[in-house]
């Protein structure tokens, strides 16, 4: 059948067979469809949607474009990732990964850059000192079997096909797509070969799906993707209204994951992240009481031994190990500009969305893929949602390049701090949970 | 604002400003949006639709990539032209033209090859021997200041903006949107730089808008979009349930034309050409007599004044003006099988679209843009719809190439033709008149 056909199919809302779908992406991917038939279908999926087997079949030909690891029968310990959708001053895996080793998974983790308003892992561990993301599969392997971890960025070797889509949904607007997300995302974890996935599925202002009923529905086609591809699933749907902790930007962050480490810094970040631990443990260790899980790895934070394997990880793969004890290590930027509270009051917004903007323009992300970022910028939050505050108080540092730069963050955090006389009702840091158990 | 963030709008269902869409298709024109993003983009049209006023500014932006002829203000006689939105058997444009130059009316006529099922007038006209249809647009002027009237193919001089939209849509299965055909025709019709348009719009099996309420949707956004632009347009909703007249094939619809220029030749062919006709005149000369003018027209037939123009058309673009009077000048068939009827009863289906596809497979028409046609080839019906026939009657002859390809074009009419008991109604033949009046 020609292109044009299929994608005249999928235009009048028809399912494609297994065998058209996988055609015309093995035809894409020998380069004998050209980009402008691929946009053009991708456009008719986002706006007609997929059948369920339509996007199995999408999700299997991503994974099958590139190498398939395999962690399920080499007699090791269980292995897990865990994946967000997307948040501001989510740093979780930095202390997920490590933690989840110590505890005797393994994690061969996978992670992405920032992207409009959210940060990303690669870029927050490129901040310290000498970490190399860029490792090859045979290394990656070699820093697993070492630390039981292993945190790298996307390799061609895996899913090349996604790289591929995903540069075109990028420039033609189709990325807002769930089926489109769904596969992109599953695929490339299957292909990492784990045994469990936990999804960090965020709602809220800061989230890229904003409305919670929506952030379910991604939540729950992850799931079952993920699981009719024969890896256990479990998705939570965590609160994005503000930043996660206390900090934005990369090697804030890190200083922040650290501290989460070894038992303290924020609340939230410490919720979520042994929230996501638990699952990722539950789904491994069927029937394990779940209280006991949850205890013995907050001991792990708590008593340093998270922290220990993070230093491990960090040195194993070339950075430099001192930055869990000498914060002096990582990157600092030449401003801080203290924002102070116009009024006295609660504050009763901290828009999660603009202050990521807010530290991306002070160079924190990027804004298209090829851009650089600046580790040692972003914004330090002292006040928080629901805090009580004086005018005059200090709010927020910002950490910046220049002055310039720090003062048009100050005019974005003015957008983004809302105050009020009462305290706000705050949403569920864990609303809710999905499997399909 | 970026390619993306436009074509997200339109996904998003928001109407572009002028200003946008127009940079848009400008940037496009020069080469810096590239076809991946066109494509994604005319995809969210067709499905998200477009307003009038985008609408307006698509055709104005093509109008504009191009040359724009001006026949309104040169003082010579009013400028018309008849575009139809193709059917099987529809040789209108060749009795059209030369008797509306007859009259005192000047037809610059640009037309396009067939495609799909439908015949085109381009490939007809090259049916003639010597017949030049690539003329530049000097030489358009002059054999139509000469003659009265001009028949040419589409020059990339004219809109070629939309050459480029139209070569993307076909392969990106973005064709069938009435705001891009609608600023296809039109923009090409208005930069001819005519007075008055009159549009020939087909429903029923044959049709490109089967469904008739469709197609008197398109009939007003035609009729709509070319009044907005300042040329005064009619169209008239005509039956595409069988074939217009008796013949299906480049040179026998020649010679069927040329019947019907001198007073002969089906009823039907003849009273949809003079229903255009007289739409012509009555659009440049308002308040005219409308039976006079029918009269008028039908005696310039009878009489062979229409005939003698179109001899000097012929003549004048190279064609062998023999034609007219000597069917013998057109290419001929080897082959000649006659269809017989395999019952006795009434004809009471003669599916358009079956009979224009068996003509293609014959070889009278082109699947793809770059196609040969075989001007020699074709089917002449000689039991129509209505008509009571015995069993072994001839109902069609089929002109082919070889014994095969008429083997296989003779399923192909056992299929387009049903027989019954009882005469089946008949769609009227010319249905609505469309103006804004």
């Amino acid at each position: 059948m020609l292109a044009q056909e299929l994608i005249a199919r999928k235009r009048d809302g028809a399912e494609l067979t297994d065998e058209e779908l996988r055609g015309f992406l093995a035809e894409y991917g020998a380069g004998h469809v050209p980009d402008y038939q691929m946009s053009a279908f991708l456009m008719a999926v986002l706006l007609n949607d997929m059948s369920a087997a339509e996007l199995a079949t999408l999700t299997r030909s991503i994974i099958d474009s590139g190498r398939r690891l395999d962690f399920r029968s080499d007699g090791g310990p269980p292995a897990v990732d865990k994946h967000s959708t997307g948040g501001v001053g989510d740093k979780v895996s930095l202390v997920l990964a490590p933690l989840l080793a110590e505890y005797g998974l393994r994690v061969p983790m996978m992670s992405g850059r920032g992207l409009g308003h959210t940060g990303g892992t690669v870029d927050k561990l490129e901040s310290i000192p000498g970490f190399r993301t860029a490792l090859d599969l045979d290394e990656f392997q070699a820093v697993l079997a070492d630390v039981g971890c292993a945190m790298i960025r996307q390799t061609p070797e895996i899913a090349p096909l996604d790289g591929r889509l995903y540069a075109l949904r990028d420039v033609t607007a189709t990325v807002p797509s769930i089926p489109l997300i769904c596969a992109s995302i599953i695929s490339k974890k299957v292909a990492e070969g784990i045994e469990a996935l936990v999804l960090d599925v965020k709602y809220g202002s800061g989230a890229f799906m904003r409305d919670p009923d929506q952030a379910v529905v991604l939540a729950e086609t992850l799931v079952g993707l993920a699981e009719s591809e024969g890896v256990r699933a479990t998705a939570l749907l965590t609160a994005m209204e503000q930043p996660l902790g206390e900090t934005v930007g990369n090697a804030l962050e890190v200083r922040e994951a650290v501290a989460c480490l070894h038992g303290e810094g924020p609340a939230d970040l410490r919720e979520v992240t042994l929230a996501l631990a638990e699952e990722s443990v539950l789904a491994v260790e069927r029937g394990a009481p779940r209280e006991e899980v949850r205890s013995d790895l907050a001991s792990m934070l708590d008593d340093g031994r998270a922290l220990a394997r993070f230093a491990r990880l960090v040195e194993r793969q070339g950075g430099d190990p001192a930055v869990v004890s000498n914060p002096e290590a990582l990157a600092d930027a030449p401003i801080r500009a203290t924002w102070e509270s116009p009024v006295d009051g609660y504050v009763t917004c901290t828009d999660a969305y603009e202050i990521g903007v807010a530290a991306v323009e002070l160079g924190a992300g990027r804004r298209r893929l090829e851009g650089e970022v600046d580790p040692a910028v972003g914004i330090e939050l002292l006040a928080r949602r629901g805090d009580r505050i004086e005018r005059g108080e200090a709010v927020a540092v910002i950490h910046a390049r220049s002055e310039n730069s720090a003062a048009s963050a100050a005019r974005r955090l003015g957008k983004a701090y809302g105050f009020g006389d009462v305290p706000p009702e705050d949403p569920p840091l864990v609303w809710k949970r999905v499997t399909t158990d």
